[in-house]
């Protein structure tokens, strides 16, 4: 990976640069936030000219690694205002690295009112108008035509409609292995791509020539132990493969910090009805697939189709996040309409954490009642149309705050908090508010000690040892991002010392390096620190790396609240 | 003024305090700005229980000093999320000031959804429900019925539907001697009022005892001679009253520094179709009253009654910064037009500036055609109504650009920025870009020596000489607010300096003091201070303190550009 491929979309002008040699060795969010910090001014609007976007498959990309198919995306985020990468699995990854490409930009933007499709081979990109068909249709429809059009084997990275309207929560679609769709959710980057008129890159790697492995013998023994690691960990090996991630719902609600009613309680009665356990067998009674992956080689395979009453397909990809924002936390006790309105995020093209909080926000406000499902899949259904009130929706949790007046509106950075109560998992608190990216639990997941008991034991509802954990896991997340590698490797390596050297020997062999497992934290900490400056820069105090003042409520059923002194809190990033 | 009203909305207890020694000799914004930094958690949600809303007369409030009737509203802002000083005219300062009511406070936040109505008289403050018939109504209705309840001469300060939202541009109004509006417009502290459940403060001061002066000879003989140099000044003498401060269009667009088109050029071709001269010639041929006191012993009189074609009032206070938002902003020819929306707006309680800037951004994103005047009143009606358009553009022009995705948004610290452009006005730009309130002329109004040659010339096209008269401007103008003095009084002031000895000595004669010029110099600083402190607590810092990237574009007639460095805008705020 060697090549960045850099359109500019004011110009309409493409070409191919060598990676600059302060870029070598830097891969994923690594290059990402390089990038950004570099080349994006701080203080740009997310949405003009000055905003750039970059794709970028990670340092294990398009080897045989497995669980290596991740994409970063990076830019400055029209939701937080601040850095963002924004993960993705699907097949555009894979490609890129085997057609030897570091990273797409994205810059500048047309003065001309056309969407354009950015079509990426080994030659180079060219930029062709976008088909009028596929113009303020959703997702699934867009990818058919285009893999109709370019090829049913071509990667595609595409906005639906909420991108091209520029909400704050659009996100940025990938084509996964089916054709289905996985996301790159968080931070608003689909409206980036929208205002820069770009409808969808599409990949096509005829010729690629796939990645060099400085020693494949090497390589091959790394993955095989990597491979064998992930396989026989609990969580990769079996939670998340026979539950999917939505094995946590069960979880997090006998421990008390599933958020029900707009964080009003870390627990509810009606858990187990939108549960991993529940939602395998409804896969399994209606003959969809239980267990699937994001992308070619993934081992871990969390994702699933599930499928609607008639044995049709209807969703996949389907998170714990998703389901617990609806289902626990707006209330909607049933799994099919939550899996429809799942559907139909990615159909439009929004983030469906940031969206299903939202949902929650708008039950707050009285918009729409607590628990009213078919009110849920019309403001969804109203994001696409573009209606006023979707526009409101579609722009994000901590905006429908203030479009309706609620105070009750769990964000950081303007980006919603996702599906662990900070008060009953306090680590992952710290994760939300310090995190350069905006409540993120993948930033830092410490959900996985304090909960999971992986990688140790740190008690959730004590604030001790909270503090180092999450800045190493903040820390080792930001390396594992620049690897190209699903964060769930994570569950296996925290507590598999071999399967974690082993990343560090495939890297070694792939690039012909010497690094050690301090190389790896040296790493994470230069991406943060990247991520950090940008942020300052663009105005971010610590003022910005708090919790909302509500989380000094108490909790029930533990009854604890969020007790980090600023200072303790200040102390997360000490480096 | 040495007692504290103290209300707390969540006890329902009010309760009355002697002035805390550190606030002796602090009234007005020096007040309120000092009362918010102590008082308020700078990280507080402004609309949640923690922010407080603090209303003062100034140090010569409720005197015989010509202009000394503004009252000062202090809070941290929804729309800017920093700290402000909202100021209006009307007869509440003097009332309050002549109870010996330093300042009135509403704290917390009712558990109920009930809204309440504080009366205040020389015994204390007393909650009582808000009559059922004055909810969702608008202000003119409201303050009648108010009236009525509670006598024709009792002081009102009131909020509109829009204040009961708790939309962000919501202002609070307040009842000016002949039971017509004038507002504490910007910020939306109109919104935190409606938080705390607060739909009107009724002043009755029956029993007041009128303020105490020392020396009354020394001190009157001063107001004679500040009165009579406002009423030799050109601008304060002739202008204002024969004009209003409209009479500002035709000047500011021959300086070619009239934003028209969402900031597209400083000049058009329409200017006089909106102008004071036609305003004022309309108001004669109608009956209307072309010069009007905003409070008693006014002596500017910019205010006017406008009558519609009927010879029916519409409306008062109608500015020149409304006029130019809706009739040169937004292209609306149509001063009938123009003086409806600002009926409607001062009724529905909104910031007129802030509405009025969204709507051109409205027409920017394409919601309605430019120069539409059905829709823009259709617009300003749906804030009313409280639909979802409604509620986003009486939001404001920042929220209005994110809903649409609009980019050229003209606003700094989210509150949208009036009506001279800075590539034409270049120092009114530092002020707009370094004020702790967000985007406001009249925190620094440079465009007085920019344009009208007020204390001297400095090139409005040039660079040299701004940050030092942006700065001196500042300060003197945190001083002005806090004496309760109507900022108009500064034209005159900047020219004739015995006027300004005469503020001096009024003070010293009613205070018994030896205040010199550098006293009053160190009281601007120190409101300053206390104000960026806030500021910086509560998050900003010199990136907040930028213009939008668009004023780096040429701006027609003179193609000049807003090209100050950063370096050159951080030095406005040197001490």
């Amino acid at each position: 990976m060697t090549k960045l491929f850099r359109v500019n979309m004011t110009t309409k002008e493409a070409k191919i640069e060598e990676l600059p040699q302060k870029y070598v060795g830097l891969a994923g969010r690594a290059l990402t936030s390089s990038f950004v910090l570099d080349e994006v001014e701080p203080k740009c609007h997310p949405l003009g000219p000055n905003n750039k976007l970059i794709f970028a498959p990670g340092l294990l990309g398009g080897t045989n690694c497995a669980n290596s198919g991740r994409l970063s995306v990076g830019s400055k985020s029209p939701l937080t205002g601040g850095i963002k990468e924004s993960n993705s699995g699907g097949t555009a990854a894979q490609k890129l690295a085997k057609m030897g490409i570091a990273g797409v930009i994205v810059e500048g933007m047309p003065a001309d009112d056309k969407f354009y499709v950015i079509k990426v081979t080994v030659d180079g990109a060219v930029l062709e108008e976008a088909p009028a068909e596929i113009m303020g249709k959703g997702n699934y429809e867009a990818i058919r035509v285009l893999s109709e059009k370019y090829g049913a084997k071509v990667g595609i990275m595409i906005i639906g409609p909420a991108g091209e309207m520029k909400l704050t929560s659009a996100n940025i679609s990938v084509k996964d292995p089916e054709g289905n769709i996985r996301s790159a959710g968080r931070g608003g980057l689909g409206a980036v791509m929208g205002s820069k008129k770009v409808k969808a890159i599409v990949i096509d790697d005829t010729g690629a020539k796939g990645v060099p492995i400085a020693n494949p013998e090497a390589f091959k023994a790394a993955a095989k132990r990597f491979a064998k690691g992930l396989i026989e960990h609990p969580v990769t090996g079996q939670g998340l493969p026979g539950f999917g991630t939505n094995v946590l719902v069960n979880i997090l609600n006998e421990a008390g910090g599933l958020p029900t009613k707009n964080f009003r309680a870390g627990r509810n009665e009606w858990a187990n009805n939108i549960s991993g356990e529940t939602m395998s067998a409804t896969i399994e009674a209606r003959g969809g697939k239980v267990s699937h992956g994001c992308h070619a080689g993934c081992v871990i395979r969390c994702s699933q189709h599930y499928h609607d009453k008639e044995g049709k397909y209807l969703t996949s990809g389907f998170e714990y996040e998703t389901i617990w924002a609806l289902g626990a936390n707006a209330c909607i006790n049933d799994l099919d309409v939550i899996a429809e309105c799942d559907r139909l995020m990615d159909d439009i093209g929004v983030d469906s954490i940031e969206t299903s909080v939202t949902i929650g926000v708008a039950m707050e406000a009285g918009i729409i009642p607590w628990g009213d499902a078919t009110a849920a899949v019309d403001l969804v259904k109203q994001i696409g149309q573009g209606t006023p009130l979707g526009r409101i929706i579609g722009s994000g949790a901590a905006f429908t705050g203030q479009a309706f007046g609620v105070t009750r509106v769990p964000v950081v950075k303007k980006q919603a908090i996702p599906a662990y109560d900070p008060r009953a998992v306090k680590g992952v608190g710290l994760t939300y508010a310090t995190t350069p990216m905006g409540a993120d639990h993948t930033a830092g997941y410490a959900v996985a000690t304090n909960i999971l008991k992986v990688g140790g034991f740190v008690d959730p509802l004590e604030k001790g040892g909270q503090v180092e954990l999450s800045r190493n896991l903040q820390i080792a997340t930001a390396a594992v991002d620049s690897t190209g590698l699903c964060l769930f490797v994570a569950f296996c390596i925290l507590d598999n010392a071999d399967a974690f050297q082993a990343i560090i020997d495939m890297l070694n062999a792939q690039y012909s390096l010497a690094l050690t497992a301090d190389d790896v934290t040296e790493l994470g900490k230069t991406v943060l620190r990247a991520e950090r400056k940008f942020n300052e820069l663009a105005g971010f105090t610590k003022a910005d790396d708090r919790l909302p003042e509500f989380f000094k409520e108490e909790c029930p059923p533990h009854n604890t609240t969020w007790d980090f002194t600023e200072e303790e809190v200040d102390e997360v990033f000490n480096f």
